[in-house]
């Protein structure tokens, strides 16, 4: 047969592939894996939800609806954002779509092969994937521990040329927990003015944060009317992983053109779901205690996990709180193993699957992430005595 | 602002999009309109699918899961397949994915920018669309009212270049509703193999025939193991369009880059309609007895169309009747009107909305498309009535 397609040589899909197909076999062997490796609360979607669904099946939504959206769901978004933003995008600004296929259409519909994207190193590996199978140039701009995973503007600016057309950022952040200030979004938004670049703002962990921190937008400066993007997905906050909804506010030019390319792949996204995503973003009650009950959880799953690692001896963890998201990004420098070695040997020794950093870029290496919210508290605790245990047998290996 | 890509020149999405928002700006006004015009039965889903979808919501199957499918899901398109095509592919030749996307990603992944596809003329828009955006070369073999709509091999082999890479065929046939013979399968095939082509059969309408005509795939010489990827979806033969759900077969290669693609864009898809799917695949009672009866109401309405159509005086139609699928190609090259302005016309007066045939390509000028599935018998005679109307209209203009 004639070779595939040139792109199918950069498709790299997730890069824990190697990771969870060890945990796979360890499990048909019968060991007991606890898994804390793949981004997914383990609540249940909300009742609510699942109600609203059967509902709209009752109703025989089960039709072709339009690309960009059921309309009583793009006006349950603007409603939404209005609330949650302070500001009432045009129905023309809203596209519904999964986030990951958000992000995928944005890249291709502001860049050109060759065009460059800047991205956060560590980052989540949907944008490095996307910029490399699509042909634009990578521009990974670096988040270092010592400075709490900030962005620095300065640095970010200097790596810009006359050929960048997106910056991508993400708050709260994924793999890190980092929260961006106020300030550096508003640096940031000044720079994407000045260079006259797109600016996708990844927000889909905007509810989830910790210590009473502040969520800060870009999106409030423009109304995403001109320059920035707004992503937003129901998979994180609402524990609604498997539905594979989202929502993106833009630019009318950009969603026109972002929804002909839906249309052209997907067609349309499920009316039954859809119903029932417009339904919860209608009671804000309804969707406000739920945030509030599992962030409150969330919190104390991430300080016995932050706690429990500090307390690991000999002392090798010096891990910080994360403000936002569900993660802890966790420096085994110490070690001396690299990531992928830590996490390998980890599994094996002791069933606890984490990541290895440098599967959200090469600035992860010498870190590993944890995704407090795939297990319970109590199971927490008792990982991280295993964790312990696997330490004590490092510490005999060396000496 | 900097340009977008220039992928955004050539994203079209559906051509029939000026006539529909003309029938919504009718309908708007209090107009009422009677929609033949997009490929959705009005059937509704299967009640077993419906509960099935709250089952897995039950069971809280709301996670993420395989970018591939569901173990489930994949295993029963792997018993699906061996009981309705005789030949049972390996686990890894199968993907479950919305019909639409499987266009794009073959394409994507078998043709590189420049590359040409050969597709049918009329035929899906999708093909042209996905061609077009993507910087293939479009190859449009034509298709014949005179031919019966079947390909013509020889001219279709003429066609190819050294650059041609994938053949699209497409029975039954949207727009046409006309069925390969196995001869011509078999000639396509070998065409295909001589001239070391992909061969992408889009079978979506495989189990809606009418007049005990035999549905023949290509899928059965190679067993989908070399060139042969075989294209099927739950939206037309069991009525559940809006659950955006799908599956192809095809070489293990090439299905290992379009999941690493689907994985990139979409993740996956939700586990619970994964699974209300599967459970229908796994009960071919059920669906054949669906499937059974819905074809006998589809042939009713089909005779009721074509039968009305060919008794409109003075006589400008010699419908003969669509062998599968449930569309009718109709020639109105008599009314001296092109597609466009037939349609346009008819809707404004009669409020009967029906696709100009060039929405399917150019060989589809002087014809415009029905959907017998969308309207129940008696509204379509109705509707006929009006055309009759319409055509006496067009006659007095005349004299």
């Amino acid at each position: 047969m004639k070779p595939l397609s040139n792109i199918t040589n950069h498709l790299y899909g997730q890069p824990m592939f190697e990771l969870l197909t060890m945990a796979k076999e360890l499990e048909r062997k019968g060991k007991s894996i606890t898994h804390f490796e793949i981004g997914d609360p383990n609540f249940d979607a909300p009742q609510e939800v699942k109600d609203a669904v059967q509902n709209a099946l009752d109703q025989n939504m089960t039709h072709y609806t339009n690309s960009n959206g059921l309309l009583y769901c793009r006006e349950a978004v603007q409603r939404f954002i209005t609330r949650e933003y302070g500001f009432t995008p045009e129905l023309n600004q809203i596209l519904i779509c999964p986030a990951n296929a958000v992000i995928d259409f944005v890249i291709r519909c502001v860049a050109n092969p060759c065009d460059g994207v800047l991205y956060p190193d560590p980052g989540f590996p949907t944008y490095h994937s996307s910029i490399l199978y699509n042909g634009m140039t990578p521009y990974p701009y670096s988040l270092n521990e010592k400075d709490n995973w900030n962005i620095i503007p300065a640095e970010l600016n200097e790596l810009i040329t006359p050929f960048t057309k997106l910056l991508i950022i993400n708050s709260p952040h994924n793999p890190t927990g980092s929260v961006l200030p106020m300030q550096t979004i508003e640096t940031l938004y000044d720079i994407a003015t000045i260079k006259d670049l797109y600016l996708l703002s990844d927000e889909v962990y905007f509810k989830i944060l910790y210590d009473k921190v502040k969520h800060c937008s870009p999106s409030i400066f423009d109304k995403c009317m001109k320059r920035v993007i707004l992503l937003g997905s129901f998979s994180k906050i609402f524990a609604m992983s498997g539905f594979r909804l989202g929502y993106v506010i833009g630019p009318p030019k950009l969603i026109e053109k972002m929804n002909l390319l839906l249309q052209t792949i997907i067609s349309c996204l499920p009316p039954f779901i859809q119903y029932a995503g417009a339904q919860l973003l209608d009671t804000p009650d309804i969707y406000n205690k739920l945030i509030d009950d599992r962030n409150n959880r969330l919190q104390l799953r991430r300080d016995t996990l932050v706690s429990s690692l500090n307390k690991i001896t000999p002392k090798v963890f010096n891990c910080k709180n994360p403000k936002g998201s569900f993660y802890s990004f966790i420096n085994i420098e110490k070690t001396g193993l690299t990531s992928n070695e830590y996490a390998k040997r980890l599994l094996e020794k002791t069933g606890v699957c984490v990541l290895p950093g440098d599967c959200f870029g090469d600035k992860g290496q010498g870190y590993i992430r944890y995704c407090f919210a795939s297990q319970s508290n109590d199971t927490i605790k008792e990982a991280i005595d295993r964790v312990q245990i696997f330490h004590n047998e490092l510490r005999k290996e060396k000496i």
